[in-house]
């Protein structure tokens, strides 16, 4: 037995007890004649005390030659310490050392293994198996551990099955790109890794299933950008004989239970909202509501009058900034040169000085009087003090900017609060978006979605006003769940996939065998998936993804550590039966 | 709402209440002037009642229209039943139908969805949705689930996190081969899908995470036989600061609550066993010790007679046949013929009949008097009415075909019950096992297990005899998991990989990653994995583990259902920067 407790157990209850320790050495102090030492496991950090006077020679000489890292095994007897030591668990006792052994040397570590490291990204990357011995990155993987196993029991407690489905299954061109595989059995064949088990849920479904959860990898081969992974982890799940008002039930039950149990925090009925409200309000599908700053439309207020760049946009719309008003010059130019920053593209932005004693000082003040303002005001729910920030043009686009100055804004101001949890559902989404480059409508949520009742006849002639029973969770200004009621008839589900582009053999030969499974009695059903790994990185503080991962690939999409993906020899090459020239 | 209740539901306490339900017609009797319907779902079967006098006619002749497996929804009152069914939970009921929707039709199942259908296996595998409907599928699936939870539970409760390991990782060409996954961002690179989380474990030890686990998805690319998968889900599992004893009490504890949990069935400590001795007594590292007829080793007994074929060989070794005594001349020869067929390979048997007076007739009676064969008797533990059979030959082969034997007998005599559990540890495994191919020693279990403390200098001189702190769990006949202590310092993984044919240059680019981590401090660490395919069959009652598998692969590796894997498009070759040629 190489320890009979770990760093985190010994208390003044223990004392005078032999026990036996193992673990890393954190740091030690040598005074000489005395060796303090920090013992670290995953459990916590326990004193150990070599002392000239009640140590043997040979352990102290020892002692001296332990470095940081160092796994080492001690056996002594729990003493009361002499200074305690209130922030530590184990600070009121120390281990007077009789016994010591080296499991294994260490050499100096690339970076400081503590809480607080001096090594970048890159370095930590490259040597992940010391990352994370350090708490911050130990204490999210235990945490995301925490959120899998309370979801698994939740969701197995309402009567959902955990399901595993294939890995190796059939490349289809819809949606991101594929990894493939190819096999060795099949000459010229390849499975691909699937981007989600959606048809095989839904042929669960099919086969009686009633409800399936699974908490699975998928893969996207999506061009890398920051915080992203070619594999992450998906909480999938799916019912059958349920309308879009079960599913929120059902999992607004979960995500209460989630921030109940993994973060402590409390919460009422999660508010709805329709996906052209969201849009309207806040610019954004996924609305971060920890604060308010919602959108105010101007374009009665602010248009037909003498501001010609008003007039001609399709959209004027405002903000109100809480304390904004005393905004210097300065200050607000930043905030102008944010708007204008390629990544928001706006061409400029109109404020106006809501002052405390209730008067207007506006950019625009040559084309509006008090009175205009005033209105203004009203509209975005300004109060003396408040800075309203005005953005025009093209609706949409509009909207998306100032959403983007709302949340830098929210940001500067501090409203954006890691540990408040603000979710909201969004509902009604559209059944497709339109696609510019390939200038034809898009499935928006998937081709399995279904219309909302009775609007399958607007497909042809108002494609764009069609919703969907489809939904998502959002929280914090996060999407961290979608879903949708799905398609379970084979006519609608083909002439969704004609509407789509697809040819009748594309169809047939891609998704024939879902089509089929339709004409043998497909129950009404519908689902939701989560992302965990932004659930996780959420509900644990709103940091990287990446942090909440084990071993996450770089944004190149290289696993650094170990030197993921490499080239592989002629030999697996040729027995892949293909033909492959590099 | 699509339903108030499922058809699992309805009881007494229900009668006069009006409840919805929606499911599957599993039958219908059509008296004319009443129809009887049962209703289906994951949750039972509900008996529907049309009856002319009580039912709308425009329900009544809907109903009639109803064809196997179409999807309803049905409203009415809970009545009591004239003739009850106390073998249906809802057997007490019926409802009395008044309003009736049809969801979906169906079309005629291509084999009948009861629990024992008329489909071949291929074509349940083609509408595995419709297969999952029958209520053998449907409980294997659920059962899974139930295994899957268990662990996760206990093992959770037992301090162990559940941490994801990577998918895309890289090839390594030890043991089985990858699957490999082309990388469209590096050119002419590729990720491999594991075949374990080994070094990823490994690294986690490393890291500090002291105890892990996970449920996880592992890849073989080999050459498909008869229930094997390409693609099999594994309990994997890793503790620091272990020795054989700490693996060994943990995951017994693990099984023993699986059984208790899951199977009901409550067993006292597992019995241990080494490989030798297993080998001994029961010609196989796997033994199913459900049943007796352990070998007797006969060579003290049986050789230096005038019988060359046991002179001359290495090995003569019996096993005692309960009752065999009374088989026929024509049963006895069956046998030998058994264990003639090339593919156990003996080339012949001999036999004793054990009188139930204490006299012996054998077919070597030429060579041997009643004194021998009473040693024969009393080496194999034979009592009168018994048959013993006995083979010879060289030593490692023999007790292959005899445990073969040995299975194939107890099989006949239904001494392998599958609702009884026989687990038991099989220990200190051989280092190094002899591969006839390449003419070298392999690692038996992998390359980074551990020879015993003080065996590694014997690699140099007997290695087949160098021993590993390596063990097996066997259940019922059946490796359900295996694991060992590892190497935990460069030094000693270094000079096993040079010992296996690895150049240094090898070592270093495949596992380099690994014992570069051995340098900072690795603490003495070990594990063991299950294959949940195999335990949940077993814990299941015995049957193959394709059953226990929602899509499962056929044995060319292909999913039938989704037609996988496929030929792909050459914009998708293209684009994996790799020049293909099919």
């Amino acid at each position: 037995m190489y320890r009979t407790h770990n760093n985190g157990a010994l208390r003044a209850e223990h004392i005078n007890e032999t026990v036996t320790l193992a673990g890393w050495v954190q740091k030690s102090r040598d005074k000489g004649f005395m060796i303090w030492l920090d013992l670290r496991d995953r459990y916590g950090i326990t004193q150990l005390i070599f002392d000239e006077e009640r140590t043997p020679k040979d352990v102290m000489d020892l002692a001296k030659t332990l470095g940081r890292e160092f796994v080492i095994q001690v056996t002594g007897k729990v003493i009361e310490r002499e200074s305690k030591n209130a922030k530590m668990a184990t600070g009121d006792v120390e281990l007077l050392v009789e016994k010591l052994e080296v499991l294994n040397q260490a050499k100096t570590p690339p970076f400081t293994i503590e809480d607080t490291t001096d090594g970048g990204e890159d370095l930590r990357m490259k040597y992940r198996y010391l990352d994370i011995r350090r708490n911050p990155v130990k204490e999210k993987l235990i945490f995301r551990h925490k959120v899998s196993i309370a979801v698994r029991n939740y969701l197995s407690e309402q009567g959902f099955i955990e399901v595993e489905t294939p890995y190796l299954i059939k490349s289809t061109p819809e949606g991101a790109r594929d990894f493939v595989v190819p096999s060795r059995m099949n000459e010229g064949q390849f499975y691909a890794l699937p981007q989600s088990p959606q048809t095989f849920k839904q042929l669960l479904m099919v086969g009686g299933m009633d409800k399936y959860f699974q908490i699975v990898k998928c893969f996207r081969d999506e061009d890398l950008r920051a915080d992203r992974q070619p594999e992450f982890t998906q909480i999938d799940c799916e019912m059958a004989f349920v309308e879009q008002e079960d599913i929120l039930n059902i999992f607004e039950g979960l995500t209460k239970h989630l921030l109940k149990e993994v973060v402590g925090f409390e919460i009422e009925n999660f508010p709805r909202m329709t996906y052209d409200e969201a849009m309207a309000k806040y610019g954004n599908d996924k609305p971060d509501i920890r604060f308010g700053m919602e959108f105010g439309e101007l374009n009665t207020v602010a248009q037909h009058k003498e501001f010609k760049v008003f007039n001609d946009a399709e959209l004027v719309v405002g903000i109100a900034v809480p304390g904004g008003a005393s905004y210097t010059r300065k200050e607000i130019d930043k905030l102008i040169d944010w708007v204008k920053r390629p990544q928001v593209g706006a061409l400029g932005m109109v404020y106006v000085k809501c002052n405390e004693d209730g008067s207007f000082k506006s950019s625009v003040d040559k084309f509006y009087d008090q009175e205009d303002l005033t209105k203004w005001a009203e509209a975005t729910g300004a109060q003396p003090g408040d800075l309203i920030c005005v953005l025009s043009g093209e609706a949409f686009k509009t909207r998306t900017q100032l959403s983007a100055l709302r949340m830098e804004l929210a940001t500067q101001l501090g409203l954006r609060k890691s540990d408040e949890f603000a979710p909201l559902w969004v509902v009604d989404f559209p059944l497709l978006e339109w696609d510019e480059e390939t200038e034809r409508y898009h499935a928006m949520h998937h081709p399995f979605t279904s219309p909302k009742p009775g609007q399958m006849e607007l497909l042809n002639t108002n494609p764009g006003d069609v919703k969907a029973n489809a939904y998502d969770l959002v929280l914090n200004g996060n999407e961290i769940g979608g879903g949708s009621i799905r398609i379970h008839d084979k006519e609608t589900q083909s002439k969704m996939f004609d509407y789509l582009g697809f040819t009748k053999e594309e169809a047939q030969a891609q998704f024939g065998f879902l089509m089929d499974a339709f004409q043998y009695g497909a129950p009404p059903h519908g689902g939701l998936a989560f992302g965990l790994d932004r659930l996780v990185a959420i509900l644990g503080g709103q940091e990287t993804i990446r942090d909440f991962i084990a071993f996450p690939k770089n944004n190149a999409g290289r696993d650094v550590m170990i030197d993921a993906p490499a080239k592989i020899d002629e030999e697996q090459l040729k027995e892949l039966n293909l033909k492959i020239t590099l």
